[in-house]
């Protein structure tokens, strides 16, 4: 039986919190330096690795971090998790997206049905449907074949998906699997899915509708919108329009509908990108064989995450040392920098993930927490970020922890050598230069030329961003915030902090407000 | 004469933190909180707003700012900097880019030259230039129209001409305006590059060169990327670029450029969105008429920042309150929210122009700082940032400033009602609404459910995101950044920060490495 107890509570931590600081411009150079990017890495699936030489850890505090993993039982959690225990205990709801992309753990029942059977039948009726699409079996009404995929969703809906998509939109390409265009439309703007609309033939497009509920505001209203649109081109809005909602949502069942497939209240939005919520579009974009060679890499990341030795476990491992960052180091941030254009996205993807699952102040319990939980997560793609904001990263008067991710090849495969090395090889020569000038800095004279160095990094590498890879990657990350939920005694699956928001701006659309509200309605003209 | 002092001897500073807090639940409540909306602002350029009463401030501490201002001498610095002064004291420069949008005092020659009359023969020179293109003057080989442009150019000569193109592209379809269509190639990953090709007809794409020095790794790298894209496509290349760079670079006067537009080294990339390295895209993609109203936008709201009194001064005021966050409240970074689809990546630019600017350790003497300077910038536009990680914003542990951007109609006036309310109303709801939300929050037995409040916002309210509404906003953040920069006593125009990971890469790139770098450079099989 788990314990569930506070951070501060645990004697490991307090240890933590009393050992020595490793200094990496002294650990980082000469040999010990070497030997450190040779030791410190962890296996990751589908051939990723994670390699922690640059993070301000040494075997000491190494070993006071897997104390941390025994004392807070970071696997068993996982492993309650994985067989259907209320996680999410705010609202009293099981957490299954492992599920939707392997079987850990027994069978797991709710419903009155097996989740994973459930899961799988959604997957192979999307399959089914895009199947169709691709080969002409369903058409438009001109008997045309559909050319391009809009996703209409927000939050979880948009933002997965959204990375996911662009993260393997050029290896599609090489690979002859990029079968239809996808867009999203996502903000209530009404310039969002105004711009959308003006850059796709609406008569040649699926729009998927997705929404749990059945009455998420933005969605609904973005629907309406391009149900407008589709009547103003003559079309019917019924060939045009699938869903992926709850089976017992209002647009489930429904005619106006060409299909719908389902998800359910056990997976939140932001873990849904393997779900029918990332596999209608990545199915439809990319054909359902792509869709499973990336839950095949989230499923092999999750059998790793579920070892015990946090050492060959690397979810936990950057989970543990992102905990010893914030708490013990008192950083109040993370940068994701992935060295890699297809990743663009990537980092308002995990933004949404930690920030939403881990930026709360009351434990499972609800009993206020005496330290700091989540950090702010914000990220570019490199080498951009090198001319944007790495400038502070290395010479600001704040020290932010890197999460760098670095590729050996590219994508398209088409490359360019000037002064004798390619742009690949550039890219990841930036990469790994970054890693050590954080890491060492450098002395100088002149102060405003000095690098004061001791900036942690951590890297991913892999050989090429496959869908496996991508699967990897989306896993480690997912589970990463789930063990450092586990640490800091939250429910990482609930999101209670959205709703006052929504609560007041009902008010303010009914005209129900007095004071500063209304003040600031009548500013902008409600 | 100004001095140049740190911001902790000012006598200013020290009463600030001493002064009194304003807790925003009890000052936002009730006729208090309706009178301060409507008490606590400052006016802008271009019809915008700048209201500020959901920071935590009062009379009494506004009273403070104001003589922080003076005693920071900050109006002063502003008129000794766009009078020409070396401001720029590491690179020992002026720093001119208010120059290219209106004559803020006295006329400024350097390098023998009347600064802003070159600027301004550039922008004519770009003006006569996208005429022929428009007017298919300048054709391409097969005597057709060109259609697109790409901008090649990384950090300020893509994140800010990116985030405006961006930001007027759906104003300009609705206007007639949208001329071509453009895009841009900034990362030496190989793939953007392979992407954007991927996505264009180069044959009728005139390709933008961007880089001052014509030295840029990452821009040469992908401009020989292009150019073996048009070879391999039959194409003259010469026939299908320009270049914006310096006088000196080996890219000026150089035959295989179509045409040649200059800037210096007077505008730092990212304050150089209004100089050629923005006028060129800008004026090809939606004519110059467009390109001369954001300007025209910049300099009204660079006339009011030059005002001595911050009550009236927004981007002044803006800083004031910034620097009391991050000094006085001690709040590690700042999120900027615009509820505008169209400001999409304009928070990247931001993050640019502040993070570059301010992200330092050492004053403009070069001595080390005692306090904290440039916060973290991040941001993703609203609503869809409430989706995402507004839970920590809300609920987190760490208190986050916000300023919010919000218009009253939107750019492409189409729009759809749904339960009473349009979608640009139910946008502008849900910013009124949030900025209530975090300034009170709200009590809940269920501390799960419970909203501490007190977490401070400003907002930018506009009419309609047009031309001169983007140039008054692009005007006041550069401003502000600058005026920031006073207050911190830093060199806000260079970026020594950049150097050391290009020097490293460098040495990767010719395999003189040893220890960790090498090390890193192998699992990298560079």
């Amino acid at each position: 039986m788990n314990e569930w107890n506070n951070l501060d509570k645990l004697s490991s931590y307090q240890d933590l919190q009393k050992a020595g600081r490793v200094d990496l411009t002294k650990v980082m150079a000469g040999q010990e330096g070497s030997d450190r990017v040779g030791k410190y890495q962890a296996p990751m699936a589908a051939g990723l690795r994670f390699n922690y030489a640059a993070k301000q850890v040494d075997d000491d505090i190494l070993k006071g971090l897997c104390k941390l993993a025994e004392e807070a039982q970071l696997a068993s959690k996982f492993e309650e998790l994985y067989n259907g225990a209320v996680i999410n205990t705010g609202e009293k709801r099981l957490v299954l997206h492992h599920l939707t992309r392997g079987q850990l753990g027994g069978t797991v029942n709710a419903d009155g049905k097996d989740k994973r059977a459930f899961y799988t039948e959604q997957q192979e009726k999307i399959a089914a449907f895009a199947k169709k699409v691709h080969n002409g079996e369903i058409l438009n009404e001109k008997g045309e074949k559909f050319t391009t995929v809009v996703q209409i969703g927000i939050g979880g809906s948009d933002l997965g998906p959204r990375a996911m998509y662009l993260a393997l939109e050029n290896w599609a390409r090489k690979n002859n699997t990029c079968l239809m265009e996808a867009k999203f439309i996502s903000n209530v703007d009404p310039d969002d899915a105004a711009n959308v609309l003006a850059g796709i033939d609406p008569s040649r497009t699926i729009f998927i509708l997705v929404s749990k509920s059945g009455t998420t505001l933005e969605t609904l209203t973005n629907e309406s919108f391009v149900k407008d649109a589709l009547k103003n081109a003559g079309l019917d809005a019924s060939k045009h329009m699938i869903a992926v909602t709850s089976e017992t949502s209002p647009l489930a069942g429904n005619s106006d509908y060409l299909a719908a497939f389902f998800m359910d209240d056990y997976i939140g939005g932001r873990y849904s990108s393997t779900s029918s919520v990332g596999g209608a579009v990545l199915s439809l974009a990319f054909g359902p064989e792509v869709f499973a060679r990336f839950l095949k890499g989230a499923a092999e990341a999750d059998k790793l995450s579920a070892g015990t030795d946090p050492m060959q476990n690397a979810a936990m491992l950057d989970a543990l040392i992102g905990v010893y960052e914030r708490n013990v180091l008192g950083y109040p941030a993370t940068a994701v920098l992935p060295y890699s254009q297809a990743l663009s996205r990537f980092p308002a993807h995990l933004q949404q993930l930690d920030m939403e699952s881990n930026g709360k102040s009351v434990n499972r319990r609800g009993e206020p927490v005496d330290y700091p939980t989540g950090p702010i997560i914000f990220g570019e793609p490199g080498t951009n970020g090198q001319h944007s904001f790495y400038q502070l990263l290395h010479q600001g008067t704040d020290i932010i922890p890197l999460q760098f991710i670095g590729f050996v090849n590219s994508q398209a495969e088409t490359d360019v050598t000037i002064q004798g090395s390619t742009s690949q090889q550039k890219l990841c020569a930036n990469v790994a230069a970054q890693i050590m000038a954080f890491a060492c800095g450098k002395q100088d004279e002149n102060r405003n030329k000095n690098f004061a160095g001791n900036r942690p990094s951590s890297i991913i590498i892999g050989d090429k961003l496959t869908p496996e890879a991508l699967g990897a990657l989306l896993s480690h990350y997912e589970n990463k915030v789930m063990f450092q939920g586990f640490l800091w005694n939250l429910n990482s699956f609930d999101q209670e902090g959205v709703q006052l928001g929504k609560v007041l701006a009902k008010r303010v659309l009914a005209h129900e407000t007095d004071g500063a509200l209304k003040a600031f309605s009548d500013l902008l003209k409600i």
